[in-house]
């Protein structure tokens, strides 16, 4: 049982957190939130992540996106380690949140277990999992990585763009898209309807199906 | 119910794809795969992820490693869209096969289910979702995209990279690591040991904590 997916909501836990105790829907409240475990404090990736957080929080609290960390370790660690991470940042910040999880049982409900890896006890330990909760507080995108493999922060902002830009106009993204690059237009916005929401115009591909569905448009 | 996550093996299910019916461990054999879902045949973003997939092939089959899509579409009309999916990828074939799973049967199980997106009768569709599978065809690493969010192989060609190195030495890599970068050496290697695995030599990041846990070398 992995727990929540993409389309769950994100239940509506209460938990400690280097900034104090909340339940995770006020923390939400009615904005995009960025939910992220890290296998341990004072660990190599987890370092270099969090501190890339903290360099890219601007850019995510520009696009009124909030941040919140989470590991299976307690809160006085969590404190003593952000030294590092913020040494290594060169000076940038650690404004966000981080739960502590010490009973494993946020890291369960929320999908965010590393099968491969386990504490000095042999506790579970969280992998480098990353949920984007939207506005309603239900999951629409999630990364699951190994405590291998360090995530890239440019492919979150990527995301991030992408589904604000779906939530606003009926489009989405293409593969490999950048921001500023064309989208394409909903399958379930006909023609004539297209001519209307998007008054700067669109192009067809042609293509051998001649069903013309591939609608480009810039928004 | 989300189905699979990281560490689950993929079920060994029968499939019948545009390539034949095979079952799914006797297609993964002892190679990674990657299992990839997309939400349906002849929409606008599925035909430039599956053409920039036919454009990677090249770079993934280098390392070793196999394709395999996915939608509930059938067969004939997985066909009739490729000859679309390779006019639009200028001319690249789309050479690996694609599952039809008209029943909804496959999706569900292999976490692949976009909540958001129903078919004209109301079905479920497939999300973007994506399983690095590994040799032991356990889920390493997974994707879940919704359908308005197309995918970025460079990411994907990236945590393959970083999979596969950290699969072969006792490494992983940083937050935004590209390959050709530095990587860092795991926690469970002591100093000692590091010398020996690595005679090419790791530099120690010099961080408040003065633990030592973060060390740099290149493999």
């Amino acid at each position: 049982m992995p727990g929540i997916t993409i389309g769950d909501t994100v239940p509506n836990l209460e938990v400690e957190t280097t900034q104090g105790r909340f339940k995770l829907h006020d923390y939400f409240a009615d904005s995009w939130t960025i939910l992220f475990s890290h296998p341990g404090d004072f660990t190599p990736v987890c370092t270099t992540e969090l501190g890339m957080m903290a360099a890219y929080a601007d850019e995510f609290s520009k696009r009124g996106v909030k941040l919140l960390g989470l590991s299976c370790d307690d809160i006085a660690s969590h404190n003593e380690w952000i030294k590092d991470v913020e040494a290594y940042s060169g000076g940038h910040k650690v404004k966000y949140p981080i739960i502590a999880d010490p009973n494993r049982e946020i890291i369960k409900q929320l999908n965010m277990v590393d099968p491969d890896e386990k504490g000095p006890n042999g506790q579970q330990l969280p992998s480098r999992a990353l949920h984007i909760v939207g506005p309603n507080k239900m999951v629409k995108l999630s990364f699951l990585y190994p405590a291998t493999t360090g995530r890239n922060m440019d492919e979150v902002l990527r995301v991030v763009d992408s589904l604000q830009k779906a939530a606003k106009h009926k489009v989405a993204t293409p593969v490999n898209w950048k921001p500023n690059e064309k989208v394409v237009i909903s399958p379930s916005v006909n023609n004539d309807q297209a001519k209307e929401m998007f008054p700067q115009g669109f192009e067809t591909t042609d293509l051998p199906s001649k069903k013309g569905y591939l609608r480009f448009t810039q928004v």
